[in-house]
C-alpha cells in the first residue's frame, strides 16, 4: 500500500489514523458484532455517535447552546433551497458574490425570493473578497449570505459584512474547523463534509435556534425544514450513519490536536510553506489578493498553459494528486484541508523548486 | 472479532465479502494510493465506480434503456416529496396504504396535490395487502403510488394494482433486490439502499425517461429535479460516493450468487425456514394472512407481552440482534434481507424451539 498525497478540493483527504480506525471496525463496531453501516439508527450504538459527534463538534467550536447542530443529506446544494425556504419570511435576501458557490446560492435563492447582490468579485474573476465597507444592506432583507472561503478561487473572508440586526448564514463548506470562529456572529452555519471533516453525503448544519420555525414557504417538503431535523435531533428519517460516525472521528481526530487553536497555528504554517515559495519564485505565481489569501485552498499558474499541463503532469507521476486548477481559473490548485499533512507541502514545494530549476524561463 | 446475528430492519446487516473488501480497501483503493471517501467524485476512479455499479444494477434488474438509474441522498422520505413536485402535472394521485410508510408518502403528497387513497389495509393493522381487484384509479391521477413491501408490518404485492395507462409509482425500498421484477410495470422504482443493498445515505430511483421533465411544480429545489440528476448522470453535485461504492459491491455480490432468481429462490427457503415454524409453533404466530406475507420482514407473536419481551432478551443474550418488533405492531419481527445467511435463519429457528420447550403453555 501507498498512500499518495492528495491535493483535491473536494471529495479531499482524509486522517490516516481515521481511516486505519474505520478499516479495524468495519466488520465489528466497538464489541456489538456488527459495522456501523449495518447498525439500526434507533440503536444505543448509534444513538452515542452521533451524540458524541454533535459533543465534540460543539467542544471544538464553543457552539453555543441556543444553536441547534444538525447532520443533514443533500450538501450544501441542497442548503442553497432549504436556507430560503426556512429563512426568507419576506421573501428578500443580501448576497456578496465571490464565485461559483456563492452564484449557485444566488441562482437558487431566485426560485423563492428577490437576491439583492449587495457586492461582488467578478470583475477581477473572483481573486478578492469585495470592500465590506458601507454595504447597503436592504432593509427588508431576511439575511445577508456569505460563501466563507471560496474553493475555487481561493479566498477567504478575514472579516465578516457588518449587517446590522440582520442575520448572516455563511457557507463554510471548505474551511469549517480549520481556524476558530464566533459561532454567534452567525445564525446560521453550513458545511458539506466532504472537503474538512469526513466522507460526501452529509452537511452539518448549526442554527439558531429562533430561526428555526414552523412557519416555511408553502410547498416546503418535510425533509427540507430545519425544524423536522432539529425536533427530531437528525434522526427524523434514516441518516447518512456511517458518514457521520467517520466525522466524529474527525472531530475528536482535531480535538486530539488540540482543537481549532492548534489547527489554524498548523493551517497557517502549511499554507505560509506553499505561499513564501509562490511569493518568491518566478515560475509559479499565486492568483489571489495577498490580504484575502485562503488557508485551505491555494490556486497558482504558469502563465503557460503548456507549463502548467506539464506540471500536472509531472507532479501526478511523483505522487501528487489533483493538482490541476477548476476549469474556470486554469493552472493549479493545491488544496490543502487539515488532513493534509505539513510533510505533504513540503514534499510539493521541494518538487516545484526541482520543477522551477529544471524549467528556467 | 465476533459477528452477531442481525436481523434489524434497516440499517441491516451487510454481506460479510463486501465488508471486507471495503476494510481491505479502505486507505488504498485499487493502488490510487487513496481510500473511496477521499477521491474526487469527477476522477476517474470514482467515474468507473458509479458507472459500473449502475451497469451491475441495470443487468441484475434488466433494466430497459428507456429507463434512467440516479444515485440520490434524501432517503426515501425525501422521494414522498420529488415524486409529486416531479411527477405532478393535474395534482391528484392514487395511492393505496398499506401501512407507515405508504401513509407518509399519502401525507407528504397532500403538501402538493390531491391525493385519493383508493385503496386500504388499516382496518386490520396492515395484516394484509388490500383487494386489488376493481380499484377505482382516477381518471385524472399521475399516477398510482404502492408500497411494495411494507418493512413494518410483513406484507407485499405479489400481484400489481390493474392501472390502465396510469404511471405505477413503487416504494421497493425493503424488498429490491430480493426477486425479479418487471421494471417495465412501474414509471418509477425507487429505494432507500440501507436494507437490502448498502449504508444509509443513498436512494436508488429507477425512472422511464419520458417521466423526467423542466415541467416541475413551482418552487421544486433544483436538488430535488429528476431531470438535473438525470442529465448529470447522478454527479450535478458531489454525491453520497462511499454508500455507492458500497451498493456497486453489494450488487456484484447478487451477481455473483447467480443473480435475481437465484436470490429469490434463497429468499423463499430461508423465509420458509422461519414460517414454517411459525405454522407449527404453538408459541409463536405470524401476523400476517399468509398469501401476502413479505420474503424480507416477518413479524412474529407470542400472545403476551411478558414472553415477548422474555424471549427478546434471551435471544440477544445468544447472539440473535434486533428481534423486537416495531413499537405500533409489538411483539417481534425478523428481518431477514439478502445478506442474512440462511445459518442465521435456522439458527434463530432452532433457539425459538429450544425457547418454546422451555416455556410450554
Amino acid at each position: 500500500m501507498s498512500r499518495v498525497y492528495n491535493f483535491a478540493a473536494g471529495p479531499a483527504v482524509l486522517p490516516e489514523e481515521v481511516l486505519k480506525e474505520a478499516a479495524e471496525e468495519m466488520l465489528d463496531y466497538n464489541g456489538t458484532g456488527m459495522s456501523v453501516m449495518e447498525m439500526s439508527h434507533r440503536s444505543k450504538a448509534f444513538e452515542q455517535i452521533v451524540t458524541e459527534a454533535e459533543k465534540t463538534l460543539r467542544d471544538l467550536m464553543n457552539i453555543p447552546d441556543n444553536y441547534k447542530v444538525l447532520f443533514l443529506q443533500g450538501g450544501a446544494s441542497q442548503q442553497f433551497a432549504m436556507i430560503p425556504m426556512n429563512l426568507m419570511k419576506n421573501r428578500v435576501a443580501d448576497h456578496i458574490n465571490t464565485g461559483q458557490w456563492a452564484k449557485k446560492a444566488i441562482a437558487e435563492g431566485k426560485l423563492f425570493g428577490k437576491i439583492n447582490v449587495i457586492a461582488s468579485s467578478e470583475d477581477r474573476m473572483f481573486s478578492y473578497i469585495p470592500d465590506l465597507k458601507n454595504l447597503k444592506i436592504s432593509d427588508d432583507a431576511d439575511y445577508v449570505y456569505i460563501c466563507h472561503n471560496n474553493t475555487i478561487y481561493g479566498t477567504k473572508y478575514n472579516q465578516l459584512p457588518e449587517t446590522g440586526d440582520k442575520i448572516l448564514v455563511a457557507d463554510m463548506s471548505s474551511d469549517i474547523l480549520s481556524e476558530p470562529v464566533d459561532v454567534t456572529n452567525y445564525g446560521l452555519i453550513f458545511a458539506g463534509v466532504q472537503k474538512n471533516i469526513g466522507p460526501a453525503g452529509v452537511v452539518v448544519v448549526i442554527i439558531r435556534e429562533d430561526l428555526i420555525t414552523e412557519d416555511v414557504l408553502p410547498g416546503t417538503p418535510t425533509m427540507l425544514r430545519y425544524k423536522v431535523h432539529a425536533d427530531n435531533k437528525s434522526l427524523y428519517n434514516t441518516p447518512p450513519a456511517y458518514g457521520i460516525y467517520i466525522c466524529g472521528k474527525v472531530f475528536k481526530w482535531v480535538q486530539n490536536l488540540g482543537g481549532l487553536e492548534a489547527m489554524k497555528k498548523i493551517n497557517l504554517e502549511k499554507a505560509s510553506i506553499l505561499y513564501d515559495y509562490l511569493d518568491s519564485s518566478k515560475l509559479f505565481r499565486g492568483t489571489v489578493v495577498k490580504k484575502d489569501r485562503s488557508l485551505m485552498n491555494i490556486p497558482f499558474v504558469t502563465g503557460s498553459d503548456e507549463m502548467d499541463a506539464k506540471f500536472i503532469k509531472e507532479a501526478k507521476a511523483a505522487g501528487f494528486e489533483s493538482l490541476k486548477g477548476h476549469r474556470t481559473v486554469g493552472g493549479m490548485r493545491a488544496s490543502i484541508y487539515n488532513a493534509m499533512p505539513t510533510k505533504g507541502v513540503k514534499l510539493l514545494v521541494e518538487f516545484m523548486k526541482k520543477f522551477e530549476a529544471e524549467n528556467k524561463i
